[in-house]
């Protein structure tokens, strides 16, 4: 028993694990992996080269090989994975559950792929692959997996006991036992609690709960997981269109869906493609931000541009220049609070959400009165404190009004379109429309002082 | 049997419901709500008025309404709470889990807390609760849960079914039992699936799992998520610093900590303070967001001052005006990428990360990249598209260079001061520092435009 046993994690085992494999000390690298969690060993592969994990994983026993194999970081599957023999990818993935080897199998290339299915000597286990591959890898069936255990209503107690032995082996962790009809349509659910407290001979119709929550096989993953996450379900079973029970989600895996999800909503807002870590090398995480950059670098020279045509203003009102950043900074932190807002609320609907008049009419609401405090807020100051003629107050304030009003309508208005094409509305709170509510803000601004100037 | 019993959610249920209440037709609302299922009672109560919600609440049956209660709305239980009487609370408490009983009472105030504790009954439960509150709220001690089920090493497997038998009615949802010594410190778990399937006679010593993963009562709650996530563990056991087992938590719990700590980033990261929705009130959302709006204003205000001081300058070099923009925005973008990269190491830490200094150096050699490619592609348009001089085109190309490295800089330092004073890094990547950023942007801009134009 042990406080999470975190002591071989060090960067000095990990030359010491490097130096065995140098010296080829298979004792070594064995007995210092001995009783090591799966997670953490992995975790350390993570840290070795390609050939270096390759190594390690084939002196280790081939469940824990297999179990290891999946917990791997994904840059570094995808660079192991080629690497190994088509027979020995194909041996380790008969010993995954089927969600896992799909995942495995979804890895690999159209060609390399048929190669280790033409491996896969489990017949009942490959068909389960198979069929999860079938479906797309952001819904119920993308993350399912086929091992559980199904109870037919008919059976009794030991019936039900008989078979979760005959399955024990294949389904590591069992929440609850879900009960079918003869068409194997589910009926409900019996948790194992009432079956160890049941006497032997008591009918599973007799103790099953019928009030199941399940899901459908197309449901996207995030639903899933907000489904899971309002009724606390640790399991949860998928139904196709028949309602046919043909797999199951467990908690463990919407954790990281949902890990996921928010990582990515952040990455959008930061302007970082893909999923970059702080271990990535400098080239891989520079490649990563500089096309998000480039956008704002190119909305900046496009703002030079704006500026530049009201030159002859600028030129006879220089202070114009000096509220360029407060205009261009609100706008942008409008913009942001409002498109977060309704990311938030897009990724928990509700029946009760507001229509979408009634939200543009919030919206409004919120931008009316955040403009008028700020506008207000910047008159006086730019009046009393900086000693600015008022109707330069005026000019500056009003121009800020009209800006907070236009960057709440674009940050309330992109998140839904995008979402509404399907593309990810977290992108609606990063550079790309911060870019944007810039340049519009850049033009209300001078527009309005060309105006109240007489410029 | 149904894929999610959604169709009473409607707005148009909620009419009738209210009218109902309005009425006092209790047979309308009890057969109503008959079976829907607790999470969605608690998502209606939260559409209805404080009076409405308590008049539902007590024609419920007694455990049902106690499991709705903490299923609320924090906002609404805010509301709920004061007006029910002492005692009443007490009784839904002595009904629930002991972590909600004590999620519950910590939402009252010292003196109305003490009065609801003087009512509970069972003194069991009651102690349970009082240690709870005893933990910080964020910590493991401050989410596990007093209900699990412990079999001593010494047991046999009816014994433990006994003991299983005797909480069942306490302990909802059973994933392990865990193994204690005389001085009930944890020495292992056994799985309920191991339970079924042993024979009556076998010793638990004989079956259960030494190298169980704990957690200490102190952790912090996201470390615990970490953990769980790492280990896809669907509960585990808190221990003290004698290791005596003291608690559990369970992952429907972490999924909240996860979605919450993800919500409170983003949130950070938009500059709203406070947990908003949109169902909230104009006044409440604006609140939320009007003091991050109005540092981003003063910053805009204080940056008006420093263009103010260069005006001599700007008035001999007015296309310097035009490129503000570009430089702010970029200070901001390169400030948030670097943030939000630590901000996600921060929470994700490993044996294996960079030291300080590493860091330090794979920040810069990232910021030198990405600031010599954005500069130079800057000082080719401004001179050969825009046509400027090459001076001036050199100018703009290395003050955005500069800005690139100085954001890059506050973008990874500001995260890991806040992180070491205890609090959230995210707010890093917010408006505060993006304001900080283009203030010193330009700063940096124009004293680098005095050096090269002589200004």
């Amino acid at each position: 028993m042990e406080v999470i046993k975190q002591f071989e994690l060090s960067k000095e085992y990990l030359e010491s694990l490097r130096q065995g494999i140098e010296e080829a000390n298979i004792d070594f690298i064995q007995e210092s992996l001995d009783g090591v969690k799966v997670a953490d060993i992995a975790a350390i592969l993570d840290e070795l080269s390609m050939s270096e994990s390759i190594y390690v994983l084939r002196l280790l026993e081939k469940q824990l090989a297999s179990d290891i194999l999946i917990e791997l970081d994904e840059d570094n599957l995808l660079k192991v994975l080629p690497e190994l023999e088509t027979a020995e990818v194909a041996s380790w993935i008969e010993l995954m559950d089927s969600d896992d080897g799909a995942d495995i199998l979804s890895l690999f290339g159209e060609k390399e792929r048929e190669e280790v299915i033409a491996e896969i000597q489990d017949r009942v286990k490959l068909e389960q692959i198979l069929e999860l591959l079938r479906y797309e890898e952001d819904t119920a069936g993308g993350i399912m997996a086929k091992e559980f255990i199904r109870a037919n209503k008919n059976w009794n107690v030991i019936q039900t006991i008989n078979e979760i032995r005959r399955q024990a082996e294949n389904v590591e962790k069992i929440y609850s036992i879900y009960v079918v009809n003869n068409r194997l349509q589910l009926l409900g659910r019996v948790s194992l609690k009432k079956i160890i407290l049941a006497a032997s001979e008591t009918k599973i119709e007799d103790i099953f709960e019928e009030d199941v929550i399940s899901v459908p096989v197309h449901m996207d993953q995030e639903e899933v997981a907000a489904v899971m996450r309002k009724y606390d379900l640790e399991s949860v079973p998928v139904v196709n269109a028949k309602n046919k029970l043909v797999g199951r989600i467990t908690v463990d895996d919407i954790l990281d869906v949902v890990q996921e999800e928010a990582d990515e909503d952040i990455q959008a807002m930061a302007g970082v493609s893909a999923d970059i870590e702080e271990s990535d090398s400098v080239f891989t995480i520079s490649k990563a931000r500089l096309p998000w950059l480039l956008i704002g670098v190119i909305g900046g020279l496009m703002g030079a541009k704006i500026i530049g045509f009201f030159e002859d203003g600028l030129s006879k009102y220089l202070a114009l220049a000096s509220f360029i950043p407060l205009v261009a900074a609100t706008g942008g932190n409008v913009g942001i609070q409002a498109s977060s807002l309704i990311v938030q609320s897009l990724a928990s609907k509700s029946a009760f959400d507001d229509t979408p008049l009634q939200r543009f009419l919030k919206g409004l609401s919120v931008a009316l009165l955040n403009g008028f405090v700020l506008g207000g807020f910047v008159f006086l100051v730019v009046v009393f404190l900086y000693g600015f003629d008022p109707i330069f107050g005026i000019t500056v304030g009003s121009a800020l009004f009209c800006v907070v009003l236009l960057s709440s309508f674009m940050g309330t208005v992109t998140p839904l379109v995008l979402n509404r094409f399907g593309i990810n509305p977290a992108i609606a709170s990063g550079p790309f429309i911060t870019t944007t509510n810039d340049l519009l803000g850049l033009a209300v601004y001078f527009g309005v002082a060309m105006l109240l100037l007489n410029l």
